[in-house]
């Protein structure tokens, strides 16, 4: 995003589908002088929900900005829908939870440095020391929270009280190989990104290399999805697979499957931080 | 298509971008009571232009159906639009080209009689008798105009004669291994869909196979494209590909490739058939 | 497979890991006086166990067609080898089980007609009477056993004198939507070939794409394994996938499936006749 | 590789195909007492050549390790065969080439500091200063060699010095915009490896995003290939694509395509590294 991008708005729009939806929106945008740069709907004929993504110039429109909302809301009332307003000029701040792997970790921090994101990383927060340096080097600060499982109400207090101090807008688990307690995650509904190291649903929970190669698999996967209380069980966001064979041990499987974690769970990131992702009945629409 | 789906309109749009198109467009739907199904829509930030399309239920639709095209035309005049409306209920007329190759002919009839697309195959013409029993197995007619040097200006008279003798609206080249004179061509623009065995642009032209095998290219591909008076050159509309190795010889480049081929030449034609390809600067905007 | 091609043996391999295997089975070609025209290997380190394909030309070799197998014995005999020997101008007999559905036995009898493969199928067995014409085109004999609750013992019995009468040396499940009894299993070990509808060990058992569209999984796929007393369980041979997205029904994923099932029973199917595949564990080694 | 892991001797083998050359081969490893890990073997019948890898581990080997090349040697003559021997405990120094674009560099050290590779990154030479402080970072000697038209001789003398001094094995170009002469390349045949940023052959040359999204391709990809005198048309070690659609700015081609980069070059490192390649006539034979 260089200086010259000129500032837009986007509108995530989701409710039950009715004629004249599309008309109402884009008409509160021209009548206003918006122009509409990317507009996307989808229609899930079978549960009969509208759902739309739409992003304009802001550029000569005739609503100031910190009224867009208190003006949408009048078009969205009749037709009771569940939106979110943003801008393009806000940065999210991510956290991120790591436990001791760190090549996920190692691509987001890469990424962000070279400004492949708009992002800010305030916080990094681990149950192991073991990624300090790597924090350290980038300039982000490390907290590290033991987690045990006495202490675990304990510790995710305190993780909590560090995300909220750090002003997270959302948490990116980054190969963090704790459960979170459903108490946590309603603290960041749709807003906890997970990279699970499997095909899901095939190979939930814990070791599913260990299973993949067990199970003789051709294909081996990963998956991010939004954490909710059950586990490996959010609305999935992106998932891709690579091929393996049977010269393929464990080890080979963990190794190779690092390349599609990290490619997987940085387009989540991509997707969430570009407000692309509308979730329903546990399913996400990605408007890609 | 059961009878039950209601029968909808489809518009393709491309124009200059400017303010309120999209919401001329949609609130001209709306205002005759259509429930839009389906609309996606594209700018061309760097050629300033504005592509969309949108699939509406005529369902309770205020204006009939053949003043639409005509209700429309004032919109679009404004907006200096190029736009194209088609019918959900209208079976497009697909003739098919054929050599002596038989497995995308095979395909696409298969794809036919199991009824995976809209549309009507009122015949098949070769340069060649060896698909001649194929195409009688289907109850399809089938034309045989030899292709020499010499004979090509009146074969082609004799082809085009036949095309529009059946009504085609488009024709497939399904591995037809002859090259469409411009003279030709011009009488479909757009709306002759090869299918080329190579990842264009490489390998454009002759033997692409056995000079990929030449090269050492370690994946194959297949390229689908509408035809244009420049060979191999003109708009893709789909591509695909195939890993391949060292073992694999030119024979077997040709027999793995023939399974991409079928897959990218069914999904172009698909595409086409419902009207989700918009051609510019000789590239697609494909709606998927 | 021209009239050209010399005939060549090929010898499948496994046994525990051991010095001198890999010389002791090459020196037997080489002293006969064998062309050694492919050879793969394969430890697994975890097991120990040694899987060897080697495939040699047998002209010029000393030992007389009918007596290689003997002589190999001797080889065999002190490492305790499994062993099988194939002859690539022998045609292994397919018997084709199928319901209702069209896609996967269409694409076979396309592969078959066109020369794909060295194979005969001598029979078709269906559990319905849809297929029936399908065969006649390829004139194959097509038999209906009706399968209900109540007579799948006696339809087995049936099944089983049939592919017995037609000599059939293995079995594909062409999307055949019945399952078979352990019982029937038994006279066709890592003989029968099923394509299952899903990336497995995802959605095995019914009705997978409609899992797949409420899981909302971003990658559908399809499975071909070797049939076993456990559904949808036996050792993999062969997997794919495509990309699906939010726009897909059921219906849709049903549609593309399709395309990957086909390519992965073909796929499948080529390997177990051309000898490249070695079951142990429940899993496969495919000498690709 | 840990400290337990028994030291192996590697042979890359290609000749004029013959009989007995497998026998002959295992015969000499079995004969002292080697064990086959690994053996793959391909012949190419259209230019009957033999290719072969066979790694075996020298536990027990009755012949001295600083023997092995003489004893092989006599193995070897009456074949006439090209052969290499390398032993699992030595490290390769792979010198890095880099310019401006960070991506691949970043991604290399990575891999590099996680262990994923048995090498030594002993110098890092760049044209421009810019990743200096990254090379610092990894604690690796970093020199600036600035090339324009009219140094570019005492540039690539200067490399060459540099290269030589720090004692690398071989070269990789990590997005180094810079064509090294065919002097250059003399000094290291089959031992410079450069990424590619397109689906060679397309694309070869300047700017391949830039051309693959004015042809409107459908899928991108990255080519990784040794470097000879001729530009971007060495032989290819490994190839990836990615799908891209309209909506994709050639910036988005360029930041996707960084993806594909990164893994296709990390992989024919890794094949590089372990001794899977073979050079034949301008292509590769991987022994994957």
């Amino acid at each position: 995003m260089t200086e010259l991008t000129p500032i837009s708005a986007t509108l995530l729009i989701s409710c039950a589908d009715r004629r004249g939806l599309v008309a109402a929106i884009t008409d509160f945008i021209s009548r206003h002088n918006g122009n509409i740069l990317d507009l996307a709907q989808h229609v899930d004929a079978a549960e009969n929900v509208f759902f739309m993504r739409v992003e304009w110039d802001l550029t000569g429109f005739t609503i100031e900005r910190d009224q867009i909302a208190g003006a949408f809301a009048a078009v969205a009332a009749p037709f009771a829908m569940h939106w979110e307003l943003h801008f393009s000029d806000a940065v999210p701040r991510m956290a991120i939870f790591v436990s001791k792997e760190s090549h996920c970790l190692y691509d987001i921090l890469y990424r962000y440095q070279a400004g492949e994101w708009q992002v800010t990383i305030p916080v990094i927060i681990s149950n192991h020391p073991d990624m300090g340096s790597l924090a350290e080097k980038f300039g982000i600060p490390y907290h590290v929270t033991a987690v045990s499982k006495e202490t675990k109400p304990q510790a995710e207090a305190e993780q909590l009280r560090l995300a909220q101090a750090y002003q997270a807008d959302f948490i990116v688990l980054a190969r963090y190989m704790q459960i979170l307690s459903a108490e946590f995650v309603e603290h960041y509904p749709n807003r906890i990104i997970n990279i699970h190291h499997s095909f899901l649903p095939a190979f939930a929970g814990a070791k599913p290399y260990h299973r993949a190669h067990g199970r003789g698999v051709k294909i081996i996967g990963a998956s991010s999805h939004y954490v909710t209380a059950e586990l490996d069980a959010g609305p999935i966001i992106e998932q891709d697979v690579m091929r393996v064979d049977h010269r393929d041990s464990v080890d080979d499987l963990v190794r190779k499957g690092k390349d599609v974690e990290k490619l997987v769970l940085s387009r989540a990131i991509r997707y969430h931080l570009e407000h692309r992702v509308l979730v329903y009945n546990n399913k996400t629409v990605i408007f890609g």
